[in-house]
């Protein structure tokens, strides 16, 4: 059974959260010591409808790191083994972040807005507190803080069709991981081709808490016909699109190479982020265990609280970090960090699951 | 109506949730990444047991920074504006920690187990990001992480009682604030004389998850006669006791004067903290607001999951961030920020309730 979540200004409501309880939030999880709903009316019918149609999503959680001035762009490529020396204004990019051992302390999306100011859209920890305190220790002429910035999200095979609607057609002219600057009730705000789906869409970056419930009601009233939803991150459709969650398949103890990051680690490592040393040993010796997905026989698994473990003839083979039911795959899909012994394609190992030990097989790729 | 938690790796367990879940827990939240209980049976039934018997209390959530290495108290010195010079091997000491501007970032114990070894034992906020930063960013000689201890405290009126009966008599003459180190199940276990209500008692840090069960099961067992029963920080308690709550009433955007920390921020700060030359501002200015406590007339209002504006003719005059109604006091007891013109003892003020607008008076001191 799961237990009541008790709400405080500590786990701080969104600019939608009204719009998000009058739609019918029944779980909640604290991203960013921050309301993020989990499901709606139960993860599989909000997955079949995520897959169908498209959906609206608070994802406020996903909180921005801010960061202005002359030395924006060295901080920001301090911060991550990945080469942004080619990022243009009006791109986003994916960003692995490691502390001087290599170890992952976030896997946020940078956004370029101009030369010299940036937003890091972050995944569930302080981020803010590294950045902060790195530009302080190096005296950078930067200045770094959380602004008012919520974002917002478009997702579903439907959401070109809805984004069009409320922000014109050149909506769909916006590349994959690009974003473009639209004119709603007054502000400028940046969409993005982005979201923690494979279903396509976008992530709207509401800036200015005021406009949040004027936007929410802009696509309900636009896409009604396209049985558009509230909806959330759905655990089943992120686990057959491979998406990580950092925090559940990845913690400060993992490198990038572990979390099959290494392509975003430029091999020269030349550009002096924080974990270049750490990072080029890592990259010279390889990992000795990394993400893998899984397919585990039987009946529905339930998801994964806490991590199982993973073991080849009694030995230890691994983890599994986490787990659904797949109503379209027929099985139980899981992700997990496996030992380089046993990550090849096709080799099976045994899960401890609480529903018992069961027989699982190794895929490199995810599903979607 | 709450919503429901979604508990996933991310949101981690601690060594004692499946005796807490035993227990009854029907309400979480989560702090610092990790489950933290709020309510077995209910907060006031809960309330009245903690004010007259004992309760064990998974506060693993309290996690520890340790800082070690031939600098670590250079460290943990900068990092707060309280005087550390005189702090010896076996106190605790409660130290706010500021950004460069003077704003709250965290207000945990410091634990001096050795010269060269500290714990800092925080609140909600990734500090073990800010500490490993600043470390990096000012090259000092010390060794930055998470350690593998959960607080586990035993809190009431007859928590000497209960403790003495597990650890021995020499438990009952720790100082408040003090430390001592006992053994139990083979291991060495740090027991202060602290926590997070006005009740009395201990936190004993717990290192090594292994030991979580059997510390639990002990105290069950040797309190049987004494109604030990599993509890968790109070709202109800924590507000008469004036025990502020990081994220709810105070955040990056206070100072630690605004907070009513100022005795904690030595004046001359000639000890070169981060924060030390805005904090040198404050203190000669003085804070244009600060926490104050209120009595709000009427029946019981509902707890403030979101800040309620507080107003005097019409004006602003700061906000609320905690509520609650105290059976023990017969009122309405709340804890905000109330700007300098109206935080005087007995003020009238109004308070923006859900409930509709209250006339409250301010206290300066909490009601424990």
């Amino acid at each position: 059974m799961s237990p009541l979540l008790s709400i405080s200004r500590r786990t701080r409501r969104t600019p939608f959260t009204d719009r998000v309880t009058a739609a019918g939030v029944t779980g909640y999880t604290v991203y960013n010591h921050m309301l993020l709903p989990t499901v709606f009316k139960s993860i599989t019918e909000d997955y079949r409808h995520l897959k169908s149609a498209v959906q609206v999503w608070d994802v406020s959680c996903e909180r921005q790191v801010e960061i202005r001035g002359p030395q924006a762009a060295e901080l920001v490529q301090m911060l991550t083994p990945r080469d942004l020396s080619e990022m243009r204004i009006g791109q986003c990019r994916y960003i692995p972040i490691v502390d001087e051992t290599g170890g992952m302390l976030n896997d946020p999306v940078a956004v370029k807005l101009d030369e010299d100011r940036y937003w890091v859209s972050i995944a569930d920890s302080d981020l803010l507190f590294w950045v902060k305190a790195l530009a302080l220790g190096f005296r950078m002429a930067v200045d770094v803080f959380e602004p008012d910035v919520s974002p917002l999200a478009i997702q579903g095979p439907l959401a070109d069709e809805l984004a069009a609607r409320v922000f014109g057609d050149e909506v769909r002219k916006i590349r994959f991981f690009d974003f473009r600057t639209f004119t709603f009730n007054g502000a400028e705000l940046a969409v993005a081709r982005s979201g923690y789906s494979k279903q396509g869409g976008f992530e709207v970056y509401v800036e200015g808490g005021r406009h949040g419930e004027p936007l929410w009601d802009a696509l309900f009233e636009a896409g009604r016909d396209l049985d558009v939803r509230a909806g959330c991150p759905n655990l089943i459709e992120r686990i057959e699109a491979g998406l990580l969650s950092y925090g559940s398949d990845m913690t400060r103890a993992n490198t990038p190479h572990e979390c099959g990051l290494g392509r975003f680690c430029d091999t020269r490592l030349a550009i002096g982020c924080v974990g270049r040393d750490a990072l080029l040993r890592v990259a010279r010796e390889g990992p000795l265990k990394q993400i893998r997905y899984l397919e585990i026989e039987g009946d529905p698994v339930p998801s994964c609280p806490e991590p199982w473990a993973v073991t080849v003839e009694g030995e230890p083979a691994g983890q599994i970090t986490s787990a659904a039911w797949s109503p379209d795959f027929e099985a139980n899909l899981a992700i997990g960090m496996i030992v380089r012994d046993w990550w090849d394609q096709g080799t099976k190992v045994l899960v401890h699951t609480p529903a018992g030990p069961r027989t699982a097989r190794i895929r490199e790729k995810p599903w979607l």
